[in-house]
C-alpha cells in the first residue's frame, strides 16, 4: 500500500512515484511546510493547484497546540486541515532542540518546556511515533538527534549511534501503532564524515525502512559542503527506496541535491520569504518592497497558470507590502510555491527525458547559481 | 449608461438593479470595503464568489498610498486590484476627520497631515472628485462634512449648508472630469433633525444627482435613533434614484435600514470582525477564539456554498486564531462576507416576493435583534 517506483535516472538523479493510499507523490517532490496544520497564508485548494502532492506537518507544533489527541478526536490531521492528500510529519526532535526551553537529552528521549506556555513534555521515539500516528501521518520520521556542523568526529559518532538506537525503537513503535499504508523513514546522521554516514546507513538498512531521510544537513555547513556529503552518502543508499533531505532548501540547493540523488524536499523558504516580501523568479529572488517596483506594471510571471504570478502587477504587490495588507503575503506565498512546484516539474521532466544537464545549465545561466 | 431600475417594493423596502458599464448591482446591495485597494485578507475572485457586485475603495487611504496619480498611471483602480466590476469610492472627507493629524476645515476644503508620513495635503470638493476620477471610480461621492450626533441644531445647519455648497462644487467638478457611465452621489446631512434633512435633500435634488447617500449616521447615535432619522428622511428621497447609507452596518442595522428604503450599504464589520475572530451565524455572532469551540467538529454553516463556511470545523478555526495563523482571518473574513451577501440575497428575494415581514420576523426570532 506504500510503495516507490523508480521510473528514470539521469546520472545520480532519479524520477519516480511514491504511491500511498491517499494519493501519489511524483518525485523529485517539494513538500510545502504546514507547520501548525496550515501552509501559512494559503488555502489548501491553492496548495494543491500549484502542483503539490504532499505537505509536511510539524509534530512539535501540533503536539503542543492543539495537541495530537485533539486532532485525533477531530478525525485526524488530514480532515482537520482540509488536506485529503499525503502528509509527511517530522519527529519533532529538530524543533524541540531549536524552539523549546530547558530541554534535556537522555538515552530515553528529550524532556523540554513548551515555548508557548512553558508546560513540560517528554518526547521519546515511542511518543513521537504515537503522536504521528494520532495525527494520521502517511510518512512518519524516526526521532533523531541532529547536531550542528562542525562537530568533532567522536561526538558525531556518539550522536549518530544514539539516533540509530532511536531508529530501532521508532520502528518497533511504528509497527505496533501504525495503520496499513503508512510508512516510516529512518534518518541518516553522521555529520560530514563519510565513515559515519555509512555506519549510520548500515544500521538503518539493517533495521529496514520503507524510505530514508538524510538528516543533519542544512545546519550551517554551507551549500558546497552539503553537496559533498550527499555525494558520498546517496550512492550508498537503497536505490529502491525514496530518499528525502530534511529542511532543504533554496532552489539552488534543491537542484544540486536532485542531481545527487535526492527525491523529496521540504523547506519553509518559499512560504516564509513570501510573507516577508521576497519573490522567486526565473532569474533569482527579488524583494518586492524595493522602491524600484512601485511603478512596475508587469506581473511576476505573465506566462504562469498561477493567478498570483499572473494577475497582479509588481506595483500592486509592492503596495500591498508597503500597506501591510494580508493579501501581500497571501499572493507572494502562492507565487513562491508555484515557482517551487514548477521547478520540481521541470526537474522531473528533465530526468525523464535525460536532459537534466541542460536544465541545470539553464538554471545556472539564469540565476548565476552553481549547483554542480 | 448609469441607471437604476426599481423592480419591486414591499412597504418602504425596494429591490432593483443599478446598471453600470462595468456590470449590474443588485439592490439592496452590500459593498465589501476595500480600504487600501484590497478587501482585507480576501482574493478578489472570492469576493465575487460570495455574491458581491461592487466593492468600496477609500479615497483617503489611496490618495496617500500609493497615490491616485500612481494608480491612474497603472491603469486605474480596477486593474490595480484585479476587480473588473463596479467600484464605489467615498470622498475621503470622513477619514480625513477620523484618521489624519492637524486637520483644518475651511470653506475651501480640509487641510491635513497624513497619518502615514505626516505629509501635508488639501482635500477640496474638486480635488476629491479629481482623485476619484483618477482612480476610475464608477460611483463617486461628493465631499461632505460629517458631524457627530448629538449636535446643536444651529451647528448642524451650518455644517449641512457647507456640505450642500460642497455638493454643488463636487457636481461641477464631476461634470468636467468624469467619464461616461460614471456617477456621483449627493450626500444628505442634517444630523437627527427632520427639517435639516429635508432642507439638505431639497438643495441636493435641485443640484440633481444620479443617486443619493444618507450621511451623518452610524456616528454614535444608536440604532433606534438611526432608524428614526431614516423614517423621516427616505420618504422624501427621489424614488427613481438609488439610495446608499454610508458606513452601515451590522446585520440588524442593514435589515432595519432596508425596511426603511435603503438600497446600498458598506461597512468594515464583516471584514474587521472576521480578522478578530468574530463570525456571524444565522443565530448571531460568535467569537471563535472562545474555548468552547476548541473541540467543535461542526463547520460554521454545513449548508453553505462557501468553502470557508462549509469545509473547516470550528475547532480548526479556533486553532488557527489561537496559533495566530493567516488562514484564520482569511477564512473568517470570507465566511462573514458570504453571510452578508446571503443576507442581502434573502432580503432581495423577500422584497421581490412580498414577504419581507416574514424574513424580518425570522431574523428577529433567530438573532433576538429588533429591527422594526
Amino acid at each position: 500500500m506504500f510503495s516507490f517506483s523508480l521510473n528514470k535516472t539521469d546520472g545520480a538523479a532519479r524520477s519516480g512515484v511514491i504511491s500511498t493510499p491517499r494519493g501519489e507523490i511524483r518525485t523529485p517532490a517539494f513538500m510545502p511546510v504546514g507547520t501548525a496544520g496550515t501552509v501559512k497564508a494559503m488555502l489548501p485548494d491553492h496548495v494543491r493547484a500549484t502542483g503539490a502532492d504532499i505537505v509536511l506537518g510539524n509534530t512539535y507544533h501540533l503536539m503542543l497546540r492543539p495537541t495530537a489527541e485533539r486532532i485525533d478526536a477531530l478525525g485526524g490531521l488530514h480532515k482537520f486541515m482540509n488536506w485529503p492528500r499525503p502528509i509527511l510529519t517530522d519527529s519533532g526532535g529538530f524543533q524541540v532542540m531549536s524552539l523549546s526551553k530547558l530541554r534535556k537529552l537522555t538515552e530515553d528521549g528529550v524532556s523540554f518546556q513548551s515555548h508557548i506556555d512553558g508546560s513540560k513534555h517528554m518526547l521519546t521515539p515511542e511518543r513521537s511515533i504515537e503522536i504521528q500516528c494520532l495525527l494520521g501521518s502517511d510518512i512518519q520520521m524516526q526521532l533523531d538527534e541532529c547536531p550542528a556542523i562542525p562537530i568533532a568526529h567522536d561526538d558525531a559518532r556518539i550522536s549518530m549511534l544514539l539516533s540509530a538506537r532511536w531508529a530501532a525503537r521508532s520502528k518497533r513503535a511504528f509497527e505496533e501503532k501504525s495503520k496499513p499504508g503508512q510508512a516510516i523513514f529512518g534518518i541518516v546522521q553522521g555529520a560530514n564524515y563519510q565513515d559515519l554516514r555509512r555506519e549510520s546507513l548500515d544500521k538503518l538498512m539493517e533495521i529496514e525502512f520503507p524510505g530514508y531521510s538524510v538528516g543533519g544537513l542544512a545546519v550551517g555547513e554551507g551549500r558546497e559542503e552539503m553537496f559533498r556529503v550527499l555525494e558520498f552518502t546517496t550512492p550508498y543508499m537503497d536505490k529502491e527506496k525514496p530518499r528525502s533531505l530534511m529542511g532543504v532548501g533554496k532552489p539552488a540547493d534543491i537542484v544540486g541535491a536532485v542531481a545527487r540523488g535526492i527525491d523529496m524536499f521540504d523547506c519553509v523558504a518559499p512560504t516564509r520569504s513570501g510573507r516577508h516580501g521576497q519573490a522567486w523568479t526565473k532569474t533569482g529572488p527579488i524583494n518586492i518592497k524595493n522602491a524600484r517596483f512601485a511603478d512596475d506594471r508587469d506581473p511576476l510571471d505573465p506566462q504562469s497558470a498561477c493567478p498570483a504570478s499572473r494577475d497582479y502587477s509588481k506595483a500592486y504587490l509592492h503596495h500591498l507590502f508597503r500597506a501591510g495588507e494580508y493579501l501581500g503575503p497571501m499572493l507572494l506565498t502562492w507565487h513562491n510555491l508555484q515557482y517551487y512546484q514548477d521547478l520540481m516539474a521541470g526537474l522531473r521532466d528533465a530526468i525523464s527525458s535525460g536532459s537534466l544537464g541542460d536544465v541545470i545549465a539553464d538554471f545556472k545561466h539564469a540565476t548565476g547559481e552553481e549547483v554542480v
